[in-house]
């Protein structure tokens, strides 16, 4: 199947780095032409997207969420930390089927595919449903099963992690990897740390973690262990695996230096961590000191959508807040952690992230005639300050169109709301006042 | 003509009033009632409006932009604030016709009425242009001509903007009502607020001014004149009338409480203040104080979306994350804020600003049935948290349906593109490698 894009192209390769009037042809799922049409020979497309006023993005890469959670958005809002997660989150959590995983994992990637997400790294459990969820999709994902070091199922866990990456790590055509996922510093103990690095290393998977989210786990790991969470982390041996490193919120300079001599990569959250109140993730220090960033959503009990353009927006606008500093954070920098700098934190910067030939045709196509995108001063600007998930117009994974005419092709909609609607109608006791459930 | 809205009702008079299956009944623009289907009587509906999973909501209200700095959108972004006016903003606006704050106004109008926008107070210049694209738009507007006090237009303008008050305030069958504009304490002095406070008690409208946006402007103040940007207009007399400050982002508790006693309105504008690193407006404290506050976009060259819905969401996250509480600004306040907060603030709080009987129907439908939506646990979080422009599904202002199916249908807004652009085109040299112009 040979397919061929139209549109401003948005690289995504350096700042200024756009081509008008270009074109992507994609065959059998790669990249294999970007430039202007007249440079394109021996190319017969199947099928044509795209047109004059389309900007042609990668796809985005949402870093870091718990998919799943899209069964408690907005069940719970403006609560203190513990009290969201110990009276609201965790006792949903604890009734949570595989069906119902399966199901709102669905109903994620299909938010996401309306929004241009076109890969995302996710921590849960149920993980076979997740990756079946994922495989109806057409996503790119990289999964792992959410891992609780203390208590007594933290060696099953781990077993089960490996079984899962051995059944699931490379499959849906290359499509889903997995990595382990051991959830926080201060819920998994160094040995259990050091377990699971020596499980990556054997399995050749990288790690997924949260790190230094609040304010409170900081002080926590320091009153337990003497250190920061990310030195914990370092004298454990994790960081000698690939690590993508949820947060970082409260990470100090010598923290940011471990983070960069390791390769360690970040994904910045910025509105669960504004929602949440757990504080500003050091963006600028961190890229400054060149640690990898991407971008996440984090689940949508703390967000409450899965929109990385509008959190493209939120990174830049916070960071530059929190600075006060207008330079802080530009759109370009936004859309690249949104893109190739998530690739990367995934592993999979050689694959995805830019459009660039030899590269597997993940693309997003935002429709530029409409009353907020005008005039079109600045496309790159415009997508990250001005664009929201129901721009975009088409979407390929792998060279698959998933999306088109803001529909996804691949899963029946009004199924997966059905589905999502009974299992939180199941989930939840009595419906608030404001429920519509 | 009699209009029957049919959706779940939220009227915005209280955090746990919501009507499920319930309807708004418009008889001549004014709503007329409000409750269950069972409950109305004498009614027989010209028009149905909404449905079963529709969110009906008070028209939102965006208490202070710049309408016709959409032209400017995503022209020069990521620059320092005074580099940014100087260099970019204010050579454009100095070549200004009045035929290109005429269509960018209109863009922004659109815009506007697509996000569930139904009335803005505007602060800019060749006002009848503005009032004009208003008028034709359908929309509810609160105008001012902005006035710089230093200089020797300063006369001329206030006898201008006198004219234009003459001329506007209750037209556009009282859709139009108008304000004073002094522009800012730092660019108008003393002696000529003085005269703005007495012209607007003698033509009985309000005041419309940027106040402490910056902290260099509050430093600047106090070196001048020795005392905060709030004292000094307490100190002319100009709080004495009924005033609507933008931003207060940079006041001390001193100035809150002027603020309350004077019953001075403020309107926050929480992206605007972000992208150009002004810093975190107290909005807790101010709405502690019982100070009014509405919400704004500010222009769009410093946002870059007139998304009212984006901007209530940014509201709540920014206070969030900035006093570290996540109680902060809950869903409900910041729906206030946009609703009958910036009605009150634009002194239109009898007329609009909630859902009940006797005020003017100006409602916004949301189509729910969507993937970010789901499951519906919490309508009203989902409004603030989740939602964005382009889930308007129907709107009407002062009982017209001016948007239906997510289509304007008061103006041509292929016209208005095509125009824009070719204001755009005129207004800038060369375009910057990004630039679709």
């Amino acid at each position: 199947m040979d397919i061929l894009i139209k549109g401003t192209i948005v690289p995504v390769t350096g700042p200024e780095d756009v081509i008008r009037d270009g074109v992507v042809a994609v065959r059998d799922g790669e990249i294999v032409y970007v430039g202007r049409l007249d440079g394109l020979n021996d190319f017969s497309a199947d099928k044509i997207f795209g047109g004059a006023e389309t900007a042609v993005l990668p796809g985005l890469v949402n870093a870091h969420t718990h998919a799943a959670m899209t069964l408690f958005r907005s069940y719970a809002d403006d609560l203190p930390l513990m009290k969201w997660l110990e009276e609201a989150i965790w006792p949903l959590e604890n009734r949570l089927k595989a069906a119902d995983v399966y199901w709102g994992t669905l109903l994620a990637c299909v938010e996401m595919l309306l929004g241009g997400t076109t890969t995302f790294a996710d921590m849960y459990f149920f993980m076979n449903e997740v990756a079946a969820a994922v495989q109806e999709s057409g996503m790119r994902a990289s999964l792992s099963r959410g891992l609780i070091g203390y208590g007594p199922n933290a060696g099953e866990a781990l077993a089960e992690s490996r079984e899962f990456i051995l059944e699931w790590h490379g499959k849906a055509g290359g499509r889903v990897s997995c990595m382990l996922g051991p959830h926080a510093p201060y819920t998994c103990p160094p040995e259990y740390l050091k377990k699971v690095a020596e499980t990556a290393a054997e399995l050749g998977v990288g790690v997924h973690i949260h790190v230094a989210e609040t304010r409170q786990e900081t002080a926590e790991i320091r009153k337990q262990h003497g250190c920061s969470p990310v030195e914990l982390l370092a004298g454990c041996g994790l960081l000698d695996v690939q690590v993508l490193a949820a947060h970082c919120v409260h990470v100090s300079p010598g923290d940011i230096e471990i983070l960069a001599k390791k390769g360690t990569a970040v994904a910045h959250n910025p509105e669960s961590n504004m929602k949440l109140a757990s504080g500003i993730a050091p963006v600028t220090d961190l890229l400054g000191a060149g640690v990898t960033v991407g971008l996440g959503t984090d689940g949508a009990a703390s967000n409450n959508n899965l929109d990385m353009l509008e959190e493209m927006r939120s990174a830049a606008l916070l960071q530059k807040v929190a600075r006060e500093d207008s330079m802080a954070l530009p759109a370009y920098t936004a859309l690249e952690m949104a893109t190739i700098g998530g690739a990367r934190a995934l592993g999979l910067g050689q694959v995805i992230g830019t459009i660039e030939t030899g590269k597997r045709a993940d693309l997003v196509l935002v429709d530029l005639r409409k009353p907020h995108f005008y005039p079109p001063h600045d496309v790159v600007a415009h997508i990250v300050y001005a664009a929201r998930a129901g721009d975009v117009h088409t979407v390929l994974v792998d060279g698959k169109v998933v999306v088109d005419a803001g529909q996804v092709l691949t899963v029946n909609v009004e199924t997966v709301l059905d589905n999502v609607r009974e299992s939180a109608r199941g989930l939840v006791g009595k419906p608030k006042e404001r429920s519509l459930l």
